[in-house]
């Protein structure tokens, strides 16, 4: 898929159908991650792939943001590790990860609002590691309404050499 | 270009050629940021679309990081509004720019260690917004290699179900 295109249509999933996410979809999805840029090329990040189904269950319990990761058949868990700004390179390397997704055929969704500290235990993630977050990847139950999808319009959010300016013809 | 070309083969741009990049290319680009995702779609960012080479030249001066800022045709500042995590999203919106960027043939690359002061007063930003970066976009001056790109194997930063079981046909 183009990749515009990709971001054009692009749109969160929440409801997944029970269907697997064959493994060298979720290893694309992980090379996606694995490609994005970093400060001097640190690669700062760990991924978790989890398919167990008790352990989606107990993530889903300890985030008010997400409990429909309990009904993912894949979630996938970002974990950096001596990152300057590990909020910034995880936005890059989760956008490549959700892009290609989507060029496959897979929805997922930013999911917040987790108790860092028992998704850590569950995890064994090391206590010097920032725990970003656990994303579900899965088939969208329903057919994505991406034509909906609503932003301001570019004139509102654009400036031109100072903030402030108007774009002309935009 | 496929989104995942895009991300395999996207390199870090930091010398240009003195063509300017066409303005339906830029709003394409910009375009690409605007249809990111944010927290309850608040899209909490605005751009700033910079030519004027003084003040490019100027922006130069502020940072470590950049200074082949001064010698682009185009750079982009991003500003946070009342963004809850202001990092991670412009990570992603960034994300989206570089890649429809790279699918025109336009390289760019993230510039740190600005003094954010200077900035904003130089771009008029408002005092209560976040400034994130400029990052410079052109086309490049040098063929891209991007076949040289170096990672981490896959099997050393992914886990399954646990942080530290390694997947076994990784």
């Amino acid at each position: 898929m183009d990749v515009y295109q990709s971001i054009r249509t692009r749109v969160a999933v929440r409801s997944f159908t029970p269907d697997p996410v064959p493994g060298p979809v979720i290893k694309k999805i992980l090379r996606a991650g694995r490609w994005a840029p970093s400060r001097r090329n640190t690669q700062p990040w760990h991924f978790i792939v989890i398919r167990d189904r008790d352990t989606l269950a107990q993530l889903a319990s300890m985030t008010s943001g997400g409990p429909y990761i309990a009904n993912a058949p894949l979630a996938i868990a970002i974990v950096m590790e001596n990152a300057r700004m590990p909020q910034f390179d995880a936005g890059r390397l989760i956008e490549n990860m959700l892009l290609v997704a989507w060029s496959e055929g897979i929805g997922t969704c930013f999911v917040g609002g987790f108790d860092h500290e028992k998704v850590k235990e569950l995890l064994g993630i090391p206590q010097d590691m920032d725990f970003v977050t656990v994303m579900p990847y899965g088939y969208p139950a329903e057919a994505a309404k991406s034509g909906g999808k609503r932003r301001k319009p570019l004139s509102d959010i654009t400036h031109v050499e100072r903030f402030g300016e108007k774009w002309a013809d935009i």
